[in-house]
């Protein structure tokens, strides 16, 4: 110890400085604006101010350090280990007291700004930096001689403890606060804990310490409404849920409940009540799942489509459904639960994120933030596949979007075998390439359908539908056995191969699955029940449609952004999750790509939401990143017919597919289509090769175990 | 025309500059800040630019003004004349264009930020600066191509047509705004005016122009709520009207309005709905009134004592009711009408302006900001009273404020014959020196009761009690005709000489009307019908004490002060404005003073409030003021009950009143007590004059005919 004081180094920040002996690590922190972070203001109750301090010497500090150089382990650290535990090397902050030079590290989860790696879901990295943090302090009493109000006392408090406000921008309270206030003091002897918002709104009070800040994060969709609830402090989430989107009887797509409302007098109010209803359900639920109260609850961050959106907020989609699709706004929403008659705390705040075009909503926004394409080098083409696809395309430099209008097919819609997702929906289908018998996968059950147990395995549900990815398999598969050609059609000749092949009119099916006929006898299969689920022609004709559109949507603004390849798919959404990255290229709904650069990224919409949930800064990520979103309309683009048309081919009629070839043997082009991989060896590779060949079993690295 | 373009001066402001020919002269005036209003941004429909050329040589200024100069009327100003009439001197200043050297005067009623004289009210002179403006734009179709937010198009048209918002800080829409941005678009054919509060907040939109936005200033008292309908952009009051409080049916005073809150579980609530329900009554009859639709009010501001306050904000106001009498706040309030479940525009803002102490509350800091006693030189006494007498000394140095338990009597409650004013009510007294006999005047008749007509113009009502101001003339009468003594005895040795005085037990009563008896047969009176109404030794005291804690409340901030007299009294609210200014000197309820200079200043609490409602600079400077008021708590200083206990004497036990000495003959002073006069001659004027002698008939000055 030399010079005036001890002097204390803190890691990771480096930062260091001289105090006085008795001085508490946690002040030598606060002078210093070390990150530590304090709920209770120093008082040894909330444990957040953790710290470690090193062993040993430390030459380029110039210090010996140990944890002898601080205080000993007095009575309220000792009771704050036996209620809560403290680990041995680990000292409060406010109570250890420098008495010698000391290295301290404060550990990533004593810091306010923390870098998170989220666990369980998939979570980029971002730094924790909530809108809403809480203060515990001591509010003076008032007194005859200085009665004051008690708002003034508890912002003087604020100020001198945790430097709140500023003369030019004093803290504001919400009239809630403000009337909760005095009984709050009163219950906790002059010691209340606030939530302040945006470092401005003071949103909530409780008696006493109290250290839980809790928020929401919803995902809107047209069908499902999920959301997480997380710890603001930590991240941490808590519960997450999913209930369904009741407006689907008001329709079961967007542009039908943009109808409705136009049909309806009072329809979009009906469906304005029926989401924020659904919406209040899932918020009671994740609540009671994490058995904490909604009162705590004072932050929700929503995304969701912009019919969604306008919705949920009470605005008429009717402008949306037909050109030129103007948003009210595109901007990012802040408001309160109460003004939307969501439960939660009476002071919590909303926030929504920005929409980018009126078919490209916050939901693409959350997955902008989510999956980071403006922070990369390379191209990303990022794709939220509903009833419209929602697509974004581009790399740091510059960052389009547009949607495109793929209806309802890949959702099950439209397609007669075809259903939702759900337990006993087909969603995985593998077709031997010579016998050109079909083997499946259902939704509930982890066996396939040619295992011992399948059937008992499915008893509870039966074998009911195909969904989205079940259907992008079977037509995937039927194309890579040369049961549908490249030109999209089931070919007839084939029915004198196998029973499967039906005739159907003038076009032919494919039997995916028939209890009571083909299956009955046949397999493990035989003995589950459901009905008979057949392929059509229409139906390929309608996942032909639906692709080409995507396609097309995604080559426009390749198209604007001036490349003619991606380096990187990202498949977002609910079907997006579910398909199978090699299945997806196969039938082209996508452009080619490295396979292991085409992934599903899972709910990125919602990820948006929940990471927009946890830090201010990404809000303003968002804000910044949107605004520079070139919004491309698929309308009134003349190119995007003509990218279609050569899109319903499988995989695409004229462009080269060289990365899915390099891994997949594809059935030949069309007599006068270019080659899979384009350029010099035009048609060479893929004329060589018969029809029928049969395809090596590489697709078990398309294969999904884990739903 | 000299050098570059023509000149232009404006006048008031002197602002000048050369603009080429055919400038708008309302382009001119925004491009040198000249104060010139317009709402409709230059398209001649809203007339708020009207403008006058002058004709003449300017040698001062170096020009030849000529109307002439200016472009011919078109067909706008036609069309604006034949509407709304243009006088034919002015021109429409968007629609005028400049064509040589002009000198333009901006009248006061085409500025902006105008002085204000009010007529009618007694609203002193101040410059009228809503918080609420209108803009009309016209707003950016969208398009294909550029398809982006209504909200955003809005915003950008006002950024360019007014300067609206910055980068720093865009302006905000109310969700609700942004709900009917769209179809007000539609409506208006993309044309749409907007309320913008604050210069920060979007808080209405209206399809087209909009020419009016409306406020409503609030008092809240604890037995009436009164209030003004203004318009926002000239301060023009449209409507006024008043309201009982609902809340009497929970306690006739302040105090038993927070017993029924202790006592009763929801009391406060069932009070905070009562009151609000009246707001919302009292202001759709202000509407109906002035035949203007509720939407169109924007902006509510409100006054109140503090128990008004808290329980029109939904806040506890127990605490308000025992020691040390902590407000929950004593800020100023900014909320939304909807918030208090108001019914007004649905973007309508709240401002409450700020409380001073715990029984000095926003009505005190209205009846301030409306006096001004913080920009005199002189030491002024402004006296609210009610059940808790709210007063304020001080000048431009120092503002003292203290509230005063007068208790009800001043209203007419704990008197044997008293009620509250209103129609029948005896409000003025006169009593014969010589015979002893009184005269009187009664709410809703313009007759003394001895004059010709009396009993006739009273039928409707009959004489049903005595309210606050005719209990003060009363007593004060009888003392000067030496019925009442100075200690505020009555005295029995009287009744040999008039039938009035009454034994009553122990003490005497006088008789001030008795239509079945005493004036049965006397004079016009006698006609009259109601009950017989006695003043009694127990309502004597009563006053007494009511008086005695009000002047003490006044003398303990005078020694705060550091003052033996102040320079001017002002009496505020319904009481202060009925009682009659020498009468209340007579009784002392307030020092001496120079008698022109004691005076009613009506309701200053509820013309604070239209201040507050029309200007946002009054705000900040109400807000600045009450921050340096300093609050003296009467209940915690000894020298209180030292005053108190002097004061029960008329006028005073000991304090001189040379000025009112000067202008009326006062009965001799207790014996040892000090002389009116103070010092020198002590006792000696008022000992030489005989208690009954007759008090000449200067009485008349203090006659209000105006009621």
């Amino acid at each position: 110890m030399t010079g005036e004081g001890a002097q204390v180094i803190f890691t990771p920040s480096g930062r260091r400085g001289r105090f006085p002996a008795g001085t508490t690590v946690l002040d030598a922190a606060r002078s210093l604006g070390v990150d530590l972070d304090s709920v209770c203001g120093g008082r040894g109750l909330c444990g957040r101010c953790q710290v470690v301090p090193a062993e040993g010497s430390f030459p380029k500090h110039g210090i010996e350090s140990s944890g002898g150089h601080l205080s000993v382990r007095g009575a309220d650290e000792a009771e704050y280990d036996r209620l809560r535990g403290l680990a041995a090397e680990r000292r409060l902050g406010c109570r250890a007291e420098v008495h010698g030079d000391v290295l301290v590290d404060v550990p990533p989860e004593s810091q306010v700004h923390r870098q998170v790696v989220r666990k369980g879901l998939p979570v980029r990295d971002f730094v924790i930096d909530p809108a809403v943090r809480l203060y515990e302090v001591e509010v003076e009493r008032p007194t005859l001689e200085q009665p004051g109000g008690d708002l003034a006392r508890l912002l003087a408090a604020l100020a001198a403890e945790w430097g709140l406000g500023s003369a030019d921008q004093p803290l504001e309270a919400d009239l809630d606060v403000i009337r909760a206030l005095q009984p709050a003091l009163e219950a906790g002897g002059y010691r209340v804990t606030v939530a302040v918002h945006d470092g401005r709104f003071v949103t909530a009070v409780w008696p006493g310490l109290h250290d839980r800040a809790l928020g929401v994060a919803i995902d809107v969709g047209s069908t499902t409404i999920a959301g997480h609830l997380a710890n603001l402090a930590d991240g941490s989430v808590l519960a997450s849920d999913g209930v369904m989107n009741p407006q689907i009887r008001f329709g079961e797509d967007l542009t039908s409940r943009v109808s409705y409302a136009m049909l309806h007098d009072g329809g979009a109010e009906q469906m304005t009540l029926a989401v924020r209803e659904a919406i209040a359900s899932l918020l009671r639920g994740l609540a009671n799942r994490a058995d904490v109260p909604l009162e705590d609850v004072l932050e929700l961050s929503i995304v969701g489509n912009p019919i969604m959106h306008h919705l949920l907020l009470g605005i008429d989609p009717i402008p949306l459904g037909s050109a030129p699709f103007a948003l009210a706004t595109d901007a990012a929403i802040r408001t309160t639960a109460a003004e939307l008659d969501l439960p939660a705390g009476p002071g919590a705040r909303v926030y929504v994120l920005p929409c980018i075009a009126g078919h490209v909503g916050a939901d693409a926004a959350g997955a902008i933030l989510a999956e980071t394409p403006y922070l990369a080098d390379e191209v990303t083409l990022l794709v939220d596949v509903g009833t419209n696809a929602e697509i974004v395309l581009g790399d740091r430099r510059r960052l389009l979007a547009a949607s495109s209008p793929t209806g309802p097919a890949f959702e099950g819609a439209q397609i007669s075998c075809g259903q939702r997702a759900a337990p006993g929906a087909i969603e995985r289908v593998r077709v031997d390439r010579e016998t050109l018998e079909p083997r499946f996968r259902v939704i509930g059950s982890s066996r396939w359908s040619d295992e011992v147990g399948f059937a008992a395995s499915t008893r509870g549900t039966g074998v009911t539908g195909v969904c989205g990815s079940g259907i992008v398999e079977v037509i995937a598969e039927l194309f890579l056995a040369g049961v549908i050609t490249a030109d999209g059609t089931i070919d007839g000749r084939l029915a004198a191969r196998t029973p499967r092949v039906i005739a159907d009119g003038r076009t032919f099916s494919y039997v995916v699955h028939d209890p009571a006929g083909l299956d009955a006898a046949r397999g493990s299969a035989g003995g589950s029940s459901g009905p008979r689920l057949v392929l059509t022609q229409n139906d390929v004709r309608a996942i032909q449609l639906a692709k080409a559109a995507l396609y097309a949507g995604a080559r426009l603004l390749m198209d604007h952004l001036g490349v003619d390849v991606v380096d990187r798919v990202q498949l977002a959404g609910a079907f997006g999750s579910q398909i199978d990255p090699l299945h997806a290229l196969i039938l082209g709904l996508v452009p080619d790509a490295p396979l292991e650069r085409v992934t599903g990224v899972g709910n990125a919409a919602g990820t948006g939401a929940l990471i927009a949930l946890l830090s201010v800064e990404a809000r303003r990520e968002v804000e910044r990143v949107v605004r520079t979103v070139e919004k491309i309309e698929t309308a009134v683009e003349p190119r995007f017919q003509q990218h279609f048309v050569e899109a319903m081919a499988f995989p695409h009629k004229t462009a080269p597919y060289p990365n899915l070839a390099s891994v997949v043997q594809l059935p030949p082009r069309l007599p006068g289509d270019t080659a899979w991989t384009a350029g010099a060896d035009r048609g060479a590779r893929s004329s060589s090769r018969p029809p029928n060949r049969r395809i090596p079993s590489m697709l078990v690295q398309g294969e999904d175990s884990t739903r």
